[in-house]
């Protein structure tokens, strides 16, 4: 049997599946053929919960002994929008000027090919490697997240699986292969605010209690003073108010309440409960001394409610891992990446909480957009840096 | 014939027309029916215009000869709501405890009942008045008020009409009859303020520019300085923001754009120009400004745009129409009434460019209300100090 050492079959088989969340359409009965070979024990799992679609995943295990390495990642990808719009079909893994055109392409089949084709070639070279090597696999990373890895790690740990280490092949990289590599991801928190007000008619406002102006004075309590200066690590803590809404349509009447939701992206120097109450603190401030600022019912009536799940803050510390990946590549690129936090909430949060975990994958400027592409020679070098990293971790 | 000098008699054949915005029910036929034995010219218009109910009003002019004074009033009401909650039906005109029940008793049938009676008390003791007085009725001011007040004016204005005062009978009291004669009106003007950002994902607010800092920076603006401190006749000028609306539901996205609505209500000291130059000159200002201020694009960009039809301010200062009114009230009730130009927007703003005007009528506490009631003792107290007035007014 051939083994899948050409990144750019692996990844042309894999594009050819529509696996348009939740649809499967095929990803993991491809990727599983392309594992057999090498002699990885595969099965796929599906999970479902009430008022979300039922998903597949697939978790796949080369060796048996220690250390054990996970490479997670998703089939996953989100829909291609208007077909027409694209040179090349979205699911044909057209090649075109030395890139491979196609939805996946970098988000994130192109880093599973990668990774399976550094495996094959190591194995080529070397035999099974001294320990194992699993893929986590879901299909439900561009979805509701729900029926996915969370789910698959809760069931491959309680059938003992216990991992030393992880990569997940997300595109990290900025502007060139292997610029950065992620070794941590801030924390993201929401809520709502809703600031309880009275309503009446504008040509009497002291009848009333516009609730729009104690929202401004409570939403400027947040805004206005820095939560941090950011850390060596992790970029300053960030509040962004993502919606207000009154839905008062009559411009002669005072609205009853107001409402605005928020997002925080935190960093190490804050738990979701700190930070909690360090919002709290600032709201109760404001809304006390809402008394001396005129036209103001004080203290400012406001309810604060949290979204259910906020992802907490992490940072991988192993030296081993991040460093041997940062060095791999160095090796292959020249260059060594920066050691990145920033960026939104991957699927490594739920990973963090059962070994070190770090993540590095192609250049991720064209996911989820018209035309998604990778050039071939990216697929070469990052299967490159892979497999050096494969074989300097279990060297 | 009888003259309709009982305003009790007078305001149950008008609330026994269920009137409610924009059916007449036969409210004006009703009061052309008393007008006619007092020798009255009475004619019914009917206006319409694309997108509004057509509505009913009436012109009636007793004498030909100047001083020519106006009672301008409406016989639409607002609907009665859940009927089954009122104590006695909202159109039966049923007397309990001295008051009498109906939608429209006192907004403002019965203040047309009242200046009726008064009249026919003033032709009972003097003949005709050394003069004219008309009634200018109409069927739209609960509703659009497109095909009411402002059309008649102009109609008969067209026809030659001029006038040398009016009296508007709204209920213009607040607790006891007479304790409150308006004699202004502050403006109204309304717009929305929209502030354009740049969408992006919350993971990277520098990439973005999320324009709710931009909406909060420029609310402050047009909140934190007061626009003057009032006048003699007038309060101060005040701005309320009566919502906000960005309609983003997705908590990890920076929004695009983000829009308030606001209304000013404003005194003399500024006219529907001036009151938008300032606006204008606020936002500008503070949009350049938020350069100073951290994590904004600056200049903000915006937009205002200004409803149709804001309201002038206006004030009435004709002595001899004020001064006579208020001492009229002074000789039926014993007290001064406040000359006020509190309230919302009322009829009188279309009238004051053809006269001088002035409104009084009874106690607006039921207005709207279910149960709205008024209390026989204050339909004749009113119709005295009107009959006063026209005996005053016409010396």
């Amino acid at each position: 049997m051939t083994l899948p050492s050409d990144p750019v079959a692996n990844l042309a088989a894999l594009i050819r599946c529509p696996s348009v969340t939740p649809a499967d359409g095929g990803a993991l009965d491809a990727l599983q053929a392309m594992l057999a070979p090498l002699g990885a024990v595969c099965e796929q799992v599906a999970f479902a919960e009430k008022g979300t679609p039922e998903v597949n995943n697939l978790y796949a295990r080369l060796g048996t002994g220690r250390p054990h390495l996970m490479f997670a990642g998703h089939t996953d990808v989100v829909p291609p929008g208007d077909e027409s719009a694209w040179r090349h079909p979205p699911f044909a893994a057209r090649i075109d000027g030395g890139e491979m055109f196609g939805r996946g392409a970098v988000d994130m089949k192109g880093g599973i090919a990668c990774f399976l084709a550094a495996l094959a070639r190591y194995v080529e070279r070397n035999g099974p490697p001294p320990g194992s090597v699993s893929f986590l696999i879901t299909g439900d990373e561009e979805g509701p997240a729900v029926n996915g890895t969370v789910k698959l790690l809760e069931w491959a740990a309680a059938r003992g699986e216990r991992w030393d280490a992880a990569i997940v092949g997300e595109p990290t990289c900025r502007e060139t292969l292997g610029d950065t590599l992620k070794i941590g991801r801030r924390g993201s928190l929401s809520g709502t605010l809703t600031v309880i007000g009275r309503q009446g008619h504008v040509a009497y406002p002291h009848l009333a209690d516009n609730p729009v102006r104690g929202l401004l004075t409570l939403a400027e309590a947040l805004l206005s003073v820095p939560f941090d200066a950011g850390t060596d690590d992790f970029p300053p803590t960030n509040l962004e108010i993502t919606s207000i809404d009154v839905g008062n349509p009559a411009v002669n009447v005072i609205p009853a309440r107001a409402v605005a939701s928020f997002n925080l992206r935190f960093n190490e120097l804050w738990s979701v409960e700190s930070l909690k109450a360090e919002i709290g603190r600032r709201l109760e401030r404001a809304s006390r001394e809402a008394r001396l600022r005129p036209g103001h019912a004080a203290p400012i009536a406001f309810e604060v409610e949290w979204r259910d799940r906020p992802s907490p803050v992490f940072l991988t510390r192993d030296r081993q891992l991040v460093g041997t990946l940062s060095a791999s590549v160095a090796a292959v690129t020249g260059r060594r990446p920066e050691l990145s936090t920033t960026g939104g909430t991957s699927d490594a949060r739920f990973i963090k909480d059962y070994c070190p975990v770090v993540e590095l994958g192609l250049v991720g400027q064209t996911m989820h957009m018209v035309d998604e592409r990778v050039p071939l020679a990216a697929l070469e070098a990052l299967t490159r840096i892979y497999l050096r990293f494969l074989e300097d971790w279990f060297a």
